[in-house]
C-alpha cells in the first residue's frame, strides 16, 4: 500500500510571496518611471501594503474568486499591485497587450466576461474606444490619482481613491493551490486569440525554476530591469521570482528607448535585465552613438523572437555583457529553456560559444520535451531528427479558456508547440522552424527561419520574411519578402551571398522581392499567412 | 466560485529528476571514492541506466510500494542508485547513520520495519553484529561485486549479482506526489529517534530552492564535493539538486580526512563543497600545513553546528575560500535559511561581514519563520526580542513517523524547531541558543553557544560546553566544561578574558572545569544531559 509522506501540505500561493518579500527583505526598492514619465520608489514592505489595501477594497467592491480583473498598463508598481492583490484574493489578473486593435481587446474582455478592468493613463484612448463594447465590465479603474483622472466617456475611478480607506492588514485566504490566478490570451497568426490560465501552483513552481542559477538565477543584490512588459506573459514571470529571493526590481513604464533605458540601467545600477531582440538594439544603438558604458549588467535575457548572431556580438564582443537566450511560449509561464554554457565547452575560444548561443538554450527542470514526426511518431533527441516540439509539465498549459484550440493537446498529455526543432544530446533544443512556416523542398526541410537570418545579415535589409510556395518540379519552394532599410535599395547578390554562406544551396531562394512594409501581428510578428496568399502563384506563373 | 487553472496535473516525482539528469546532462560525470579506496567514475546517463536496472530487481524481487529500503552507506554511485531507484518505484529510502551504536541500528531498522538492508562493505560489522536482531530484514545487499563479498554471519548478496540481470528500460510509475520517499531518523539527545518521512514533493521543492542562486545556487558547470554524508538529511538535498541543474558531483565516500578531501578537490576541480566545521577544519590544517591551494572552489557551505569566526576568517581572509553558513533540521528537509550578503552590505569593509556570517543565515522563499514566547504568543521580528523558533512550509515535517514527538507540532500548524532565536529585520535568523540548553539567570537569557564559542577562542580549547546550573541567588548561573587540546592546559584567566572579550559581563561563568573528554551523541554533538547530571549541584556545594 502506498505511504504519504509526513510532511506539512502548504499550498503554493502567491500571497506567500509577496508577504515573503515584505518580512524578509522589506527596505528592497521597486523603481517606477511612471506613465507620465516621473519616477516613484518604494519598497517590497510598501508594495505589500498596499496590496493588501487593494485586496480589501477588491473584497470591498464585491470581487469574487474566479473573477475576472483586466489590466492594459505598462510595468509599473500599481500594476504589481494589482498582480499580488487580485491573485491572492482568488481572484483572476487578466492582462490585456494594448498594441491590440480595439475590436480585438473588446473581444478578449468579452471572452473572459472582466468585471473590472484597470489601464494606465497613456490608453484612456483605447478605453474610450472600447468601453462602450464590454458589457460585463462594471468598473474601469484609472492608475492615477484624483487629480490625475483625465475624463472619460464612461465612469472611471482613481486607483488612489478606490484603496484610499481600505485597511493595510489582511488575512489572506488559503485556497486549492491549482486555483487560477492569472489570464493571458496568445494571439496567433489564425484564428481567434486563445486563453492560458495559470494557477497558483504553476506560477510559483514557474518562478522557482525561473531562479535558477541557469535559468535567470537572481539573488538578493540583483537589479531586474524588466523590459518584457507584464501583459507579456507575466513579464516572464520576473515580478514574482524577484519578491521570491529579494531581489531589486525597475519598471521601465514606457520608457523602452534606448536613452530611458540607457539613463534607468546606468541610474539603478542594473545588474539583470530581460526583453526582445528589438529592445537590445535601441540600447545598443543609443549607448554606441553616445559612448555609454553600462558596466554594471552582469546579463541580458533574450527572448521573444530568435537572437540574431550580429546582435549577440555587438552585446558581448563591444560591450562586454553576456547574453541568454531563452524559449517559450505563453503555454509554457512561459520559461522552457534557456542558456547555460555546456560543461565540455571551452569558454576561452569565443567563436566556439557562439552556435550554442544562438539555439534555444538548454531545457529546464519541469519541461519535458519530444520532438515526433508527421504521424505522432517520436524521433529521437539526437541533434540530427528534425520534427514537430511537444512539451509537457507542471508550468505548461493542458487546454485553452473555454475549451478553444483542443487540437493543440495530445492524447498522451503533451503541448503541439507549433515548433519545428531538433533536440541535441548536450540538452539544447533548436527551433528550425514554425510547423505553418515548414517548408518542403523535394521532400527536404528548408529553415525558413536560417534564411530569413541570413538575409539580415545584409546592413541594407532590415527585416525578411521566407515562405514557401507552390513549384511545379519541387511541389515548394523558398521565396523571400525583403523589407529594406529606409533609403537603401540591397543589392540582391549581396543578399543571395549573405544566405548561401549559411544555408544549404538548394536552401537558396528562387526569387526575392522588396516590399516596403512587411504586414505584422499585433505582437510584432509577421504575419506569412498575408504574404503566402499574395505570392503563391508566383513560381507558377513565372515558369 | 473558485476556477481552477488549465495547467498540467503533473506530480513532482523524484524519477523526473534523473531522467532529467540523463537526457539532458547526460555525459556529465560522477566521481567516487570507493569503500576500498579504489576510483569510480561514470556518467549521469550510466547512473540512470543502472538505478532502472535497480529498480527493476527491486520490484522482482517482490518490493512493494511503501516498504522500506535500508541503506548504511557512504557518498557514493550505488548509494544514489538506490536513492533514485528505491523512491521511483514508491517504496522508501531509510538512510542510518553508521556511527550510531547496534543496539540504536536495530532499534530503526525494527521501528522502520525494513525489508531491505543494503550497505557498504566497511559496515559488515554492524550488520553482523545486528542482523540476529533485525527479523523484519528479508534481504541484506553489500554493496560491491560477487568478487568482492567478504562472509557474513546472515546471507548476504552483492549488489551487482543483484541487478545484473535486471533490464535498464522502465516505465516509471506516476502516483500522488505526496508519497513517501525517505526516512530518517534524528536521535536527539532525549527520548528515542524519531522518523521523519519526506515526500516527492517536499523533495523536489527542496531542491527546487536549493538551485536557488542566494542558497546553494549550483549550475550546470558546478563540481559539487558532497561532504555532508547521504545518511544525514539525504546529504542537503545535493544528490537531488545537482540532478536537476545538472552539476558534476564528487561523492568522497570514507575520504574525508584532510589529505583525501585536498586532493580530491583539485584532482575534480571542486567549485562548491558543503559539509560541518570539523571537516572544514581537517581540510584547512592539511592545506595550511602542505602549502596546497584550492583554487577552484567558489563556496563552501557550513551547516550541522555553528560556524566559528576563527573557521570563517581562515577559509575567507587565508585561502579565499568564501563560506556561506546555513540553518536546518532534518525535519527542515534541511535547508531554512542561508547566509546571502545584504543589499545594504558594504563587500568592500570585510570586517563589517563578519557579524552576518556568523548568524544562521537569511530565510528560503518556503519557510517561514517566527519566534514564540514560554506561553506561545508571537514575538516581533525585530532583531531584539528572543523566542522559540518555529517553523512551517512544504518541506517542513508535520509529524513524525507512526506518530512519536506530537508535542513538537503546534494546534495551528509549526512545527517548534527547539532552538532559541531572534529574527532581524534584514531577513537573518540568528540561533542564540537551543530551547533545553536555555540558561536563565536573574531572569535574563545566557546565550551557551556565544560562551562557547567565545571560550573556543583560546587556542588550547579544543571544544567546551556551557550549562545553567541551580544557583540560590540567580536560579540559574552558566557553568562552563572545557575539553582541552591534548597535551594544554589552558590558562583559565585567558579562557575568561576570551570570553569577556565578546559577552555581556554577567554571562561569564561563575565557575570553569576541564575535562578530558566531553560525551558526544551518535551525531556528534555534546550530550549537555550528561554534564547536568554531573554537575548539577556544583554552585549549592560550593557557596
Amino acid at each position: 500500500m502506498s505511504m504519504q509522506g509526513l510532511m506539512m501540505q502548504q499550498e503554493l500561493m502567491i500571497s506567500d510571496l509577496i508577504e515573503h518579500a515584505a518580512t524578509v527583505h522589506g527596505n528592497r526598492e521597486i523603481y517606477t518611471l511612471n506613465a507620465d514619465m516621473t519616477e516613484h520608489r518604494y519598497s517590497w514592505a510598501d508594495c505589500a501594503a498596499r496590496t493588501r489595501k487593494l485586496a480589501n477594497a477588491l473584497l470591498a467592491a464585491g470581487v469574487k474568486t474566479g473573477d475576472r480583473v483586466a489590466t492594459i498598463a505598462w510595468n509599473n508598481y500599481r500594476h504589481i499591485e494589482i498582480y499580488y492583490a487580485v491573485s491572492s484574493i482568488g481572484a483572476v489578473v487578466h492582462t490585456i497587450n494594448p498594441r491590440l486593435k480595439p475590436e480585438q481587446i473588446a473581444w478578449m474582455v468579452n471572452h473572459a466576461e472582466d468585471s473590472f478592468l484597470m489601464f494606465d493613463t497613456t490608453f484612456g484612448p483605447i478605453i474610450d474606444g472600447v468601453s462602450a463594447m464590454c458589457p460585463t465590465v462594471e468598473k474601469w479603474i484609472c492608475l492615477t490619482d484624483e487629480a490625475g483622472l483625465p475624463e472619460y466617456k464612461t465612469d472611471v475611478l482613481d486607483y488612489e481613491s478606490f484603496i484610499a480607506e481600505a485597511s493595510d492588514q489582511i488575512t489572506w485566504p488559503r485556497f486549492d493551490e491549482n486555483t487560477a490566478c492569472t489570464l493571458c490570451y496568445t494571439s496567433g497568426t489564425t484564428g481567434d486569440p486563445k486563453g492560458v490560465l495559470y494557477s497558483h501552483r504553476s506560477t510559483i513552481l514557474h518562478a522557482m525554476a525561473g531562479s535558477f542559477h541557469d535559468v535567470i538565477g537572481a539573488g538578493s543584490r540583483d537589479v531586474i530591469l524588466a523590459v518584457v512588459p507584464m501583459f507579456h506573459v507575466s513579464a516572464w514571470g520576473l515580478v514574482y521570482s524577484a519578491a521570491m529571493v529579494g531581489a531589486k526590481l525597475v519598471m521601465p513604464g514606457p520608457g523602452l528607448d534606448g536613452p530611458n533605458m540607457c539613463k534607468m540601467i546606468n541610474q539603478e545600477k542594473v545588474t539583470l535585465m530581460a526583453g526582445v531582440p528589438t529592445v537590445w538594439l535601441g540600447i545598443y544603438n543609443h549607448a554606441k552613438a553616445n559612448g555609454i558604458d553600462l558596466p554594471t549588467v552582469k546579463k541580458a535575457l533574450v527572448g521573444g523572437s530568435a537572437l540574431p548572431e550580429s546582435l549577440l556580438r555587438a552585446y558581448e564582443q563591444d560591450l562586454g555583457i553576456p547574453m541568454q537566450q531563452g524559449w517559450g511560449m505563453t503555454e509554457t509561464s512561459p520559461l522552457g529553456s534557456t542558456y547555460a554554457a555546456h560543461p565540455d565547452t571551452d569558454l576561452s575560444d569565443y567563436d566556439g560559444t557562439v552556435s550554442d548561443k544562438l539555439m534555444a538554450g538548454r531545457r529546464i527542470f519541469g519541461v519535458d520535451m519530444r520532438i515526433v514526426d508527421d504521424e505522432g511518431k517520436v524521433l529521437a533527441a539526437d541533434g540530427e531528427a528534425e520534427g514537430h516540439l511537444q512539451v509537457k509539465g507542471p508550468w505548461v498549459a493542458s487546454g485553452y479558456f473555454k475549451g478553444a484550440g483542443a487540437d493543440a493537446f495530445t492524447n498522451d498529455g503533451w503541448f503541439a508547440t507549433g515548433d519545428v526543432s531538433k533536440l541535441h544530446p548536450t540538452g539544447f533544443m533548436e527551433i528550425t522552424d514554425r510547423s505553418k512556416d515548414v517548408i518542403k523542398s523535394g521532400g527536404e526541410w528548408v529553415s525558413s527561419i536560417d534564411v530569413e537570418n541570413a538575409a539580415s545579415d545584409h546592413p541594407d535589409v532590415a527585416m525578411a520574411a521566407c515562405i514557401g510556395i507552390r513549384h511545379e518540379k519541387w511541389q515548394e519552394r523558398p521565396f523571400l519578402i525583403v523589407q529594406p532599410v529606409p533609403g537603401k535599395t540591397p543589392d540582391l547578390d549581396e543578399i543571395k551571398d549573405c544566405i548561401t554562406a549559411k544555408c544549404a544551396k538548394w536552401w537558396l531562394p528562387d526569387a526575392i522581392v522588396f516590399q516596403d512594409e512587411l504586414p505584422l501581428g499585433a505582437t510584432g510578428k509577421i504575419l506569412k499567412r498575408e504574404l503566402k496568399v499574395i505570392y503563391k502563384d508566383h513560381y507558377e506563373k513565372t515558369i
